[in-house]
């Protein structure tokens, strides 16, 4: 299937190195011709180590290992294929998994253990790991430490284009830089929407507080992101942290110390996980849901994915009708707190609908400019609290049909 | 929009009179040209009724007032329109109904309370109560005992066609009717997807006991079914039972005397269910899909519906693509227990995967032949405990986006 680019692609921005990290793509032949599928990215010795995975409760084998093996903090390497996910593949697929591991531990010098794993593509097919292991010893002879888009290219399946994003931060006095990768959320019959992200910094920054600024980071960010409501067995974000920088030490329960960093590795993830979005199958739109005066933010969040989630909210943005009607529906399916009579729905900055009724006269005009628009804002306002929450999703179109709908190749 | 008829429609069945059921259907021109929008249905003195209502926290104002008026158990009208579903509308959508029901009560000759109303169609607009409390004398002047079809072609919106069942049922050795008409779940922009259906038998069956019915049938059929897991904030079922039978007395609290009873009514509501499914946006195949081996019931249920929800099987299904890893992917994100190497997967039949990886060198062609079909099952057995349950839905093509995505007109 020929894909064309999103029209809400944005530019693989420029990624400076990231002390500690080297990095590179080869041709493994997994399963594509004339493209590279396989990444190695070799982490400085002393590197601390965070992970988020699905809540899908059938994994595949490259996140049960992940799962076990960043409870001990330490990576030294992480190797990637796209074209197969060793997903649903038994004991063959556990086994994939540490023979991978093994030949990078060799090749890095470091335990088995301290390598992670991350597979994208075709799900139920045994990972021919022998073709991935050839391919190793040559592609960590020529890592580089400015290889992130190389990276960013050869871990995507049907994305449209490589994602990448880069932020400096302070730590005290120090600068620190934070570079993300990530892939999603293209398919081909069979594949699944996966999600793969894979940030690093410099900063030396325990695998403790690592995993609290990740947890942290993603429930506002990725969490906050759908394309179709269909959860991946794959999703893996990982997030490195190479100690070469030279700053304040950080306390082993973090602090203000990391402030500034917190605040830019959150807007580094929501970034990374827009981009997806906007590479979502089919995505013509990003669509944007404010949701306030909820009874809390915990149900503030659940009525915005409940929009995001709506396929008639969604194929509505698609036709470029501000069908509010649609959101009401979908505010009012989530479950949670909603008055219809204190309800009111704003569409591009223009309130079509206050206090549980159509705003008497509104100015249609803008709201159709608006619709016509790449990104779409939709405001909703409970009435009822002081809950927030943001969510991001894309529209519903044909593309999504002629991506998923496809007879089997 | 021109819509075809749904590939996979039956023929409305011959629907024998319910003795103490009178109805018809006029043109009150509420929003239609040149077809039938306004439906009224007269019940006989001492009819009980129960009904059950969308789940939606953002309801319309007819179901406001169906919720409040059938809690005294008695009915002796219904008021159905199609064209406008009277949401959000506020003070004067309880007004339009307050109105309503007390022109038809005027007609029949009792309390306004004893109407019930049900509205379907484009949601935001006041009601044009007017035109249908005008319609009202004439239409009341010419009910007959055999205008079920008229009624169920009077209530359409976007329905490509007219759904009607009727059951046979004994208590004690004496044969009473159930009919039952719906509509669901077409849709124009900027309507929603209403499901409205309409039941009624000739038995003597105390409200209460017609309550508890109701809700177990509509657990087993109505509430396992789904077209885009939209939930409408119209749906309303209503259940009414004019007791002009000679059989022996329905205990206070109901008994085995209703076991054939029962049973019937649950297959008439899976029978109208399946037509409302049947006729969802660009559904071009049925799916049915048997979950088992779950821990509970529940948990069964909700697996099943996890999987009639994703919208990546459904485009799989209308590709007719037996992509059994994306029913593994929809098992696993419905969050309930699942050990992904105990699970097994057939499509039409044929399992394709068991405990946990693919069939080796499964027969792969009567598979690919059931789903060239215009029906499709899928089971599914978790391999943990004794939990079963069945979901239906349809699939997910461009006739969806095309219906739901159009320009509001």
């Amino acid at each position: 299937m020929d894909l064309q680019l999103s029209p809400l692609a944005v530019h693989f921005p420029a990624l400076a190195p990231v002390d500690g990290v080297r990095l590179g793509a080869a041709e493994a032949g997994i399963r594509y011709r004339d493209r590279t599928d396989v990444v190695l990215m070799e982490l400085a010795a002393g590197t601390t180590a965070a992970g988020v995975f699905t809540t899908n409760r059938c994994p595949g084998a490259p996140v049960d290992w992940c799962r076990s093996a960043v409870k001990g903090g330490r990576a030294r390497a992480v190797v990637i294929n796209a074209g197969n996910a060793n997903v649903f593949t038994g004991r063959a697929g556990h086994e994939a998994c540490a023979a991978t591991a093994a030949a990078a531990a060799e090749l890095v010098g470091c335990p088995a253990k301290q390598v992670l794993i991350a597979s994208t593509g075709v799900i139920g097919e045994v990972l021919p790991h022998e073709k991935l292991t050839a391919a190793l010893p040559a592609l960590h002879a020529n890592l580089r430490d400015d290889a992130w888009e190389d990276a960013a290219r050869g871990i995507m399946t049907t994305d449209t284009f490589p994602k990448g994003a880069t932020r400096l931060a302070r730590i005290g006095e120090t600068e620190v830089r934070i570079n993300g990768i990530a892939k999603g959320s293209g398919m081909i019959a069979p594949d699944m929407a996966t999600m793969l992200c894979f940030v690093a910094t410099d900063a030396k920054i325990p695998a403790a507080v690592l995993d609290t600024l990740l947890r942290k980071g993603v429930g506002r960010t990725f969490n906050c992101t759908t394309v179709d409501s269909d959860t991946s067995t794959s999703d893996t974000l990982l997030l490195f942290a190479t100690g070469t920088a030279k700053h304040p030490r950080v306390p082993a329960k973090g602090g203000p110390v990391l402030r500034d960093f917190g605040q830019k590795l959150d807007d580094l993830l929501l970034d990374l996980a827009l981009q997806v979005v906007r590479d979502g199958e089919g995505a013509q739109k990003l669509i944007r849901i404010d949701v306030s005066g909820a009874t809390t933010g915990r149900s503030a969040r659940r009525i915005a994915m409940s929009v995001a989630n709506s396929p008639l909210v969604k194929t509505a943005v698609a036709g470029e009708d501000a069908n509010w009607g649609r959101i009401v529906m979908a505010v009012g399916k989530a479950g949670e707190p909603a008055d219809r009579d204190r309800l009111s729905i704003a569409v591009g900055g223009v309130w079509m609908a206050r206090d549980g009724g159509v705003v008497p006269g509104y100015d249609e005009a803008p709201v159709v400019a608006h619709m016509r628009g790449r990104e779409i804002h939709i405001e909703i306002d409970l009435g009822l609290g002081r809950g927030t929450a943001t969510a991001w999703t894309c529209d519903f179109t044909h593309g999504y049909i002629d991506i998923n709908g496809s007879y089997r190749s």
